[in-house]
């Protein structure tokens, strides 16, 4: 008989006779009480068992873990919290779990622990929310761009091209690394290697993107992106997701518009259909700001955070706005910052950042027009600036809580202007020669963005460390599974 | 003035005054008539330029591939093959085009030719129209899971596991490739490597999507997977997208049902949401066929071969029942297969693939029970078999002119088993303790595939060349841009 989804059988209309429920076990009372989920929602079904007229060596084998399957009527619960029960009728054990050896039992466990069990914490309601948010999170991206006309574009994860400037990258090899072939100056050979010459894994696909864009019109890519930094902090993976829109025509207002709608859409998307999962990580959250001293806990539960972000628009200030607002600061005043704020054309830090954010405008913002300095190559020299503190069409979306969620520019689309800065930079024209022929064949304004994916997350579910937002997270000295 | 998509332009239900477009010039005849394309659909709008009024220095401009703007009012065309035209007011250059230098000119370039400029090839018609069917499958993939309630889970793409035995894997590292450290024997010493152990990049999610799929019931995953394999065919990628679904309580039947409803919904996606692009396709491809001697043209068309597809059940067929079909066929018979089918056990080659799918059944097929030893380890061995006819649960999808589209399994739930089929096989119990901690707790049937993306774009875009259906491909001694 074709088995019944938990969720199903719980949004039933009516009692229903002979249904079929597979799943795990969470919780066994009373030798009588099964709750039974199977990852379709965060909710258990609670499966009533009739033990009189069960052996006793099968009550015995309905332990927190094990898989079961149930036949029985879908009832209406005499139990607080639940509609429906079903009155099992039958129970096959299909899969037991040694309650000595099982490392999931029903209490608490750290996220520490978890993190070590990676293939297990799945098991739990946190992680199952979790994971079923990023989903619907996903696919709110790409149902939000397909709409909107945009090309879904798969950039190459491994990149003969090393000059994108974003960060350390990791090497990709088929070389036998005990023993790599050398040239006569005893060098690695890399004309042996796989693919003829030096590889490395990406960073960032927008030059690629920025290719499509200029044939496409509007493109984003989804992907996995690497950094080889030693960051281990609970904002940095190895390894994460990021999301690059690209788009031809569009300058730096036309950005942040687009940016601010499309992080509105998702942050919906999520409300709208994580309703139950949203609401159980709310309450993990509470419980979380509990064990925090009273000035440290956040004002606002998780959904009126999403709620806030969705009702306001983001402050858009410039960088040079910024800086004078820095300076005037308490903190910068007081010399409360680590790095005190001096003069413009200082980078901000993570704590001058979370000030703006987080105690100034108390809402999202989004700076932009930072020195060109401290900003990529490709980014869009801004006109009449004064020498000294030329400025570059860049802009980065603070969130609070989370710091920087989105990075993005209007790209430099004038080739002289594009050239001479690489130049100043010592980055290589001909390695980027298919670059540089977006500008030389039909160049125009065209502007994009990245957001890593588990930042917005995090944000989203309300969880501090970002090992706890994607399955499998790859961090120094951790590659396990 | 904002801009309006030359799709929307050309969608418009009425004449309308004052737009603005904005796009690449694909032609300019007579100077006068522009064919403007800006990407959003493969028709271009048939921009007309006063040109009494327009300055020699602009006209000369306008040249295939220079980015400009118009404004002018849109009013019904007198030429045929369009309703709408824009009567040109305004003209700006945004980005010039030397045609001198312009690669892509208008006339029929090779697609060796267009590989080596994969950064400008989508400017064609013909990648257009690929890379906007590639965006619509990706869509249509991830709305049919959705929809279903499959959780997305991204697998990771550096693994510390080299036990899944798929094939040849790319090293990652970010030690120094020219002086790695040695450990005292010698070796090179990984413990000061990035994540402290050896690593190397997926060539499959799927044994970390079962650990999902056995919490959260049904998961999916869709991204990047690796093959340092030397092969140079038109079928073979170094780095593919592959689609791998899971689900727990699926037997193989199920599996297959899944399967074959998935694609069905993918390829109906396609056909409804890129019928432009697909008819284009179709004719590109049928002015390939002619080039054909008549005996090896293909009988039906694209579309036809589509609708075939969705209008019929895949054909079933076991593997043993297939080896009789083979053994008895008239190649086999008159030894014009390269590898003759003598007896139960053999590999099927792609020769006999094709026999059966394009010869014999005439329709995408399934084969399923192949024996044991030439599959993985990880498949449900069947019950009552007789010794040395040992079979498994495994299943493959085949496709006319593609081959094999799908690879998948009822998996091995037996912990006992499983455990026996490594020991055999001399693959470490330990390395892969977490995958058979999903067999130590809570085991249940399940079932899965891998569905190789570039595959399933060649079949439907009707390309031959799996370079030509992604962006940048990665191949033995490619990885340009």
């Amino acid at each position: 008989m074709k088995h019944t989804k938990v969720k199903d059988l719980l949004n039933s209309t009516k009692i229903l006779q002979e249904v079929t429920a597979k799943g795990w076990v969470r919780t066994f009372r009373n030798n009588q009480f099964i709750a039974l989920n199977d990852g379709s929602t965060i909710h258990n079904i609670q499966c009533v068992v009739d033990f009189e007229n069960t052996p006793e060596a099968i009550l015995k084998r309905i332990t927190t873990g094990a898989a079961i399957c149930v036949s029985g009527d879908l009832v209406e619960s005499q139990g607080a919290g639940q509609k429906y029960e079903i009155q099992v009728k039958k129970l096959e054990i299909l899969g037991d779990s040694d309650p000595e050896k099982f490392p999931m039992q029903p209490k608490k466990h750290s996220l520490e622990f978890l993190r070590e069990n990676a293939h297990l914490r799945i098991r739990t309601n946190a992680f199952g929310a979790i994971m079923r948010v990023r989903s619907a999170l996903s696919f709110a991206v790409h149902q939000y761009f397909q709409q909107k006309g945009f090309v879904y574009v798969n950039t190459p994860i491994i990149t003969g091209s090393d000059a994108e400037g974003a960060g350390e990258m990791f090497q990709v090899s088929a070389l036998p690394f005990d023993n790599t072939p050398r040239t006569e100056e005893g060098k690695v050979n890399y004309k042996e290697d796989f693919f003829g010459k030096q590889t490395n894994l990406t960073v960032s696909g927008q030059l690629e993107a920025e290719t499509y864009a200029m044939a496409l019109g509007q493109v984003y890519t989804f992907g996995p992106t690497f950094r080889a930094e030693n960051s281990n902090t609970s904002r940095h993976l190895a390894e994460f997701w990021m999301i690059e829109p690209e788009v031809a025509f569009n300058d730096l207002a036309d950005n942040m518009d687009l940016a601010e709608d499309f992080i509105k859409y998702v942050v919906r998307y999520a409300v709208d259909n994580c309703a139950d999962d949203l609401k159980f990580l709310e309450s993990r959250l509470a419980d979380e700001e509990k064990q925090k001293p009273q000035a440290e806990r956040s004002e606002m539960t998780l959904l009126e955070k999403l709620n806030f972000v969705l009702d306001n628009n983001f402050k858009r200030v410039s960088y040079t706005e910024a800086i004078d607002i820095l300076k005037d600061s308490t903190p910068n005043k007081k010399k409360k910052f680590q790095y005190l704020i001096e003069e413009w054309g200082a980078d901000l830090q993570s704590e001058h950042e979370r000030f703006l954010v987080e105690k100034h405008f108390k809402s999202p913002v989004i700076l932009f027009d930072y020195p060109a300095k401290i900003k990529a190559f490709y980014m869009r020299l801004n006109d009449n600036t004064e020498p000294g503190k030329e400025t570059v069409r860049a802009m980065d979306i603070l969130f609070p809580g989370i710091g920087e969620i989105v990075g993005g520019s209007q790209r430099e689309e004038r080739l002289d202007v594009l050239i001479e800065k690489m130049k100043t930079l010592g980055i290589d024209e001909e390695e980027l020669w298919w670059y540089l022929d977006t500008r030389r064949f039909g160049s125009a304004v065209h502007s994009g963005f990245g957001l890593g994916f588990e930042r917005l997350v995090l944000f989203v579910t309300g969880m501090t460390n970002i090992r706890d937002v994607i399955p499998f997270p790859r961090t120094p000295q951790n590659a396990e599974f």
